[in-house]
């Protein structure tokens, strides 16, 4: 176990991992690049815009200021957007110790690169490359990990020893953490089920139901898959808790921002103005353009990436795309075309 | 296609399907045993008691006479409660043509043999047995079927051509039709699903959250497919609509009434005042009885499915069951106390 742990990012998620950390005794600092809004939630204990009504003890530490943020820290536990990992890499390496182990949250891919994030890490910081990362996934929304209801994550790393330290620092009664040796499969999974939520929701939106939904899921599993497995994830990891299971909490739970960003899109609200207005990051977009680019270039079909890119970037009328989505004419199940 | 179906039961899915072929310009009988409520419905046009709201269209024939409602049928549709299948068969025994196809629609087995429903009906119709007997599953509530909004199902039978000429009598644009060759897999996951929704039904009572349920939903696909494969399913089947897409439906929406019953053993009212108020049969009581002998018989290990029986006929408090399936002490993914 790590007992001294710096958190990046005081979204809902780094928010909450803090304070789950803090309980266990650990000691914890949390950093957002913000100052103004960094001193806001060390006088208010609480982080009204992103985790509101969560009180966060006293014992963490909150600023804005990197190296003093970093200080005597062993782990560092990375909760800031994907396209920010680059950045945030760039920024932490001169305060790493030969020690420091690194466990990232977010979720996606460089949109620019195609890459994963945690071979986006790898290339900043070469020093850690598979030896000392880690990812952290599954269905954990903040929101519920906050106060403290059951949940069950995966963490992946390359070495089964680091997998293990990540295990014991974040294990907690309430809050399961499992093992898992695939971490291209982890990753994949974590970053694509947001396509399909930000689809599932376009459905919710424009009125359609439970059963729709529910075929759409199981396509989205089968995409999602298709690509995975192409790009080295074994197919075990997508119908685990970072598969099938974050794809059902994240298309299903009203605390899914990529899921209700889907909602507005698909009852008409423009675009923009459902993006702007979220007022925290919708990895899903990001994420449809860079998988859309990468189905592409390894050859792979992936219809409800393809629909939810022509919606998000090409202004094709949802509901046209759903229908597409659902009145594909192969009919035997477990054909390419039907599951894809 | 076939022009003339008779459709056995009254229920919400005997009524929506009995709506949709009549959409289709064919020919349909629907039967249920009470004259009474036979009357009511053919009077009022309506079923308000299982599918309220919900316009029956005139041409369709409704009756409590079994041989006047299979006169000239082709097709004979079984939406039965799961132990009244084997009564049924032998009553409609002496009025079947050579000809007759039969579509199971009942999810469950036979709790006192442990037989999956087509077996039971080759059992009790062996001039038909492995011929002329599909199964119709997926992702399908009747509320939702019956307003038409867009659903994709599988038909499963043990010849091509007898799934695509059911496949061609049910398909519509808002009802997609899918082929699948894997019949013991397909009904043992429509049967296997409902147990799942029970134990996560409970947890939703007991107000845990969504990060609970997707956990739940995970190990509940691993253990249905575990005992699957070994009554000789085929894993595709569970990745498909009739595995995980009829899981995460019934697991999530307030449709599901076997759902709506873990709810409310969840919240603590007594389990037979649940049942008995319920107003139709929660299929998964019989199923997890069933299934937990089966497991039994063949060695499998189905946690949720065990605690879940506990809850249901031993008594158990349901925060223990739940609790005790989240705190299992195994810790790294794909292990088997772990899926299990």
């Amino acid at each position: 176990m790590m007992n001294h742990i710096t958190v990046l990012g005081a979204g809902s998620w780094g928010t909450a991992l803090a304070t789950l950390l803090a309980s266990k005794g650990l000691a914890v600092n949390l950093w957002a690049r913000d100052a103004k809004f960094c001193a806001e939630i060390a006088r208010d204990r609480e982080n009204p815009r992103y985790l509101p009504g969560i009180k966060i003890p006293q014992e963490i530490k909150i600023c804005a200021d990197l190296p003093q943020a970093l200080k005597k820290h062993q782990m560092i536990v990375l909760s800031v957007p994907s396209q920010s990992v680059r950045e945030i890499a760039k920024a932490i390496k001169p305060y790493l110790s030969p020690e420091t182990m690194i466990v990232n949250t977010a979720k996606g891919f460089e949109t620019e690169t195609l890459l994963r994030l945690s071979q986006v890490l790898c290339e900043e910081l070469p020093t850690y490359c598979g030896e000392q990362i880690g990812v952290l996934s599954g269905p954990s929304h903040a929101e519920e990990v906050a106060v403290r209801l059951p949940t069950a994550v995966v963490v992946a790393a390359n070495h089964q020893d680091v997998a293990e330290t990540i295990q014991d620092t974040f294990m907690t009664p309430f809050f399961r953490v499992y093992t898992n040796m695939d971490l291209v499969g982890v990753e994949i999974a974590g970053a694509l089920k947001n396509i399909i939520a930000l689809g599932t929701g376009i459905s919710d939106g424009l009125g359609y139901g439970d059963n729709t939904k529910a075929a759409m899921i199981t396509r989205g599993l089968a995409e999602i898959t298709r690509l995975g497995l192409i790009l080295g994830a074994e197919a075990q990891t997508f119908a685990g808790l970072a598969g099938i299971g974050d794809l059902v909490v994240t298309c299903t739970s009203m605390h899914s921002r990529n899921r209700r960003a889907g909602i507005q899109i698909g009852q008409g609200h423009p675009i923009d103005q459902v993006l702007s207005k979220m007022g925290m990051v919708v990895e899903g977009v990001s994420t449809t353009r860079a998988a859309h680019a990468l189905a592409r270039k390894v050859g792979v079909s992936m219809p409800i990436t393809e629909e939810t890119y022509q919606v998000l970037f090409e202004g094709k009328e949802p509901v046209e795309a759903v229908t597409s989505l659902m009145s594909r004419c192969k009919t035997h199940e477990g054909e390419k075309e039907m599951l894809g």
